[in-house]
């Protein structure tokens, strides 16, 4: 019986961890974490009966507590909540899909604790690569990614030597507005932006997809996961989505991983890694499909991407202040406070401004990700 | 050091290993073989200095040997002189790239004599993969693909359990001919089928591979290299040629192998396998290649792959019967003795009339190969 901690678990990864873990029997949730969603996270304990659950909202966890009352679960709130049940005993593997740099925390504590990572949290290696990767060493634990471009490139990477990796070639979908130039993107309103052409996912990362900023996040995840330079990171726009992303190796070889767009995929393959079993779901059909076209990224039209390049090749706390920025520069958008083209505008400006930490600890990052916001909150909110 | 035999160091997959050689300081070639080029094995005896080499032809190999007089190689000729090529004792792995059923007595040799085969002749599976495949696991020897497509699966299922697989995904260039109707194809002359659009080879596999028996030979062998049913190998038409083929696994994962057309690349890869190591050559250029596309194998247009299916279903002699017709009827069309359309017809009365043997010894191979050419011979030659 494999043991799991869920953190996120109402959110749209958490939700397919839980489909998966229904579609399987030697698989067991001994944690759950949610944000605020009582409702949902309620009917996940009653189905999964984990021995701990937090929600992160204070109040709503006493609201869940009283409806419970009649099970064992142990209902935790806050930071150190969330930390509990990541380190909690029985979990060998913590799927991480909370949203944002709240990851970051109860992600260090699994691994100090000994657990294997299922990393759907992007900002961990983001923003605290340099912390992550040597921990993940020393603690000889793994980090199996969830993100479907880096599952792919874990599945390319499958029994092939790391060494002998010339390219990692992460593909892009180019989001809705591939193809269009910044003044066009001017007036996009909200509900453009939420349309994502191939996947269903978070209304955060939807909108992170259309700016591509999302895209350069990935870069900087791989780079971490795969210990690979950013030279060697390479954008290819394959708008059907049907390569999820691929590697060349020092033999001119590319090995790819394709498939319909399902994230239970990536996540069976990080539970069960180095295992595959069947997985219900649509499968490829070649004739059908007809083709698969390729472009090089816009980097003039797309600056996000650009953007996480140079800040990446920086590295410190250059990162942080990129995904900080986006992640308010996003919230103010989706709240209509600020268009379209002042996301990527308001990152540069961010990056430009926040000072530059070149080796942060935990507490550096976290103190940047507020100066972060504080400095956008002072320019761009009321 | 690794010590390699090359069985038909003349030819296309030949001089293409030796140019792997070269470009390797920490592999050695300990034998060779060919058909009737001496002058060409002559140079390579002089710069590899093998201690054996074989020329097939008798009188060729009495003309070689007073050429090489003056250097301490043993010249052998004739199905001994190959059989003594293969099971040479210094050799490690035996390089199989002569054409024809000629090919299955040295591998079966040099597999009893506890040899890895780097299997680039077709025939060997095609005709005895039920006498092939239990041998190489009662002696432990690997049996490893050097055709571009087979090499592409055995490169994606490289870490994985083959146990996983769902399907083979084959992929097909479709030929010079794709498109056309069997009427279309009527006045199709030799020099118009030995033009393919992707790859450089000889030219009795040119002409194979505009009538899809190439495709269909190389269905049957992957059904016995990765222990399939027919039924899990599908062709998928991509005229491209830039995927080399893909492996649909229990989770709807597709792996694929993709890379410009260079067999250097799968002769080095059987070579050093499970290792990969840098092989100069042109890169895949996404950005640049624009677009991969897919169709269904036409059927029947190209009959030689629907009776390749239906022969390999059927077993026992009846794919040597299919192969050793199509060598005949190509090597008659060659020889502008026959019609291009010809070709099929000719393999699909041979299996017709041909008695089929079960489960046949190699002698019976052999034989059905004889009664074939004779069967042909009979009706089409004079």
């Amino acid at each position: 019986m494999k043991k799991i901690a869920v953190l996120g678990s109402t959110g749209s990864i958490g939700t397919q961890t839980l489909e998966v873990v229904r579609a399987n029997s030697d698989i067991k949730v001994v944690s759950l974490a949610a944000g605020s969603n009582i409702q949902l996270l309620e009917k996940q304990i009653r189905e999964f009966k984990p021995v701990i659950a937090c929600v992160f909202n204070e109040e709503k966890a006493k609201e869940l507590k009283e409806r419970v009352a009649d099970l064992s679960v142990k209902i935790v709130s806050g930071m150190d909540g969330l930390v509990e049940t990541a380190i909690v005993e029985e979990a060998e593997i913590v799927v991480t899909a909370v949203v944002g740099m709240i990851g970051i925390r109860p992600t260090i504590a699994a691994m100090e604790a000994g657990k294997d990572i299922a990393l759907a949290n992007k900002e961990t290696l983001v923003t605290a690569g340099h912390i992550i990767m040597p921990l993940s060493k020393s603690k000889q634990v793994k980090i199996l990614p969830v993100d479907s471009e880096h599952s792919a490139i874990f599945q390319c990477l499958n029994g092939e030597d790391k060494r002998e990796i010339q390219r990692i070639l992460l593909t892009a979908s180019g989001g809705p507005f591939r193809g269009k130039t910044r003044e066009e993107m001017r007036s996009i309103r909200v509900e453009d932006a939420l349309k994502h052409p191939n996947w269903a996912m978070g209304r955060k990362i939807t909108i992170d997809s259309s700016t591509m900023v999302n895209k350069g996040l990935e870069v900087m995840e791989a780079k971490w996961l795969f210990g690979v330079e950013f030279e060697d990171v390479e954008v290819v726009v394959q708008p059907q989505s049907i390569i999820h992303s691929m590697v060349e190796f020092s033999d001119g070889a590319v090995m790819a991983q394709m498939g319909t767009p399902d994230m239970k995929l990536p996540i069976q393959y990080a539970l069960y890694y180095p295992h595959r079993r069947h997985l219900d779901g649509k499968r490829l059909d070649f004739s059908a499909l007809s083709q698969i076209t390729f472009e090089a990224p816009d980097m003039v039209n797309f600056p996000g991407l650009r953007l996480a390049y140079e800040v990446g090749k920086t590295g410190g706390s250059a990162p942080t202040v990129f995904n900080a920025a986006n992640e308010m520069a996003v919230s103010l958008f989706l709240n209509k406070k600020i268009g379209y083209l002042d996301i990527t505008d308001i990152i540069e400006q961010a990056v430009e401004e926040i000072t530059l930490i070149k080796n942060p600890t935990l507490k550096e990052i976290l103190d940047t990700e507020q100066a972060t916001y504080e400095f956008i909150k002072g320019r761009w909110s009321d």
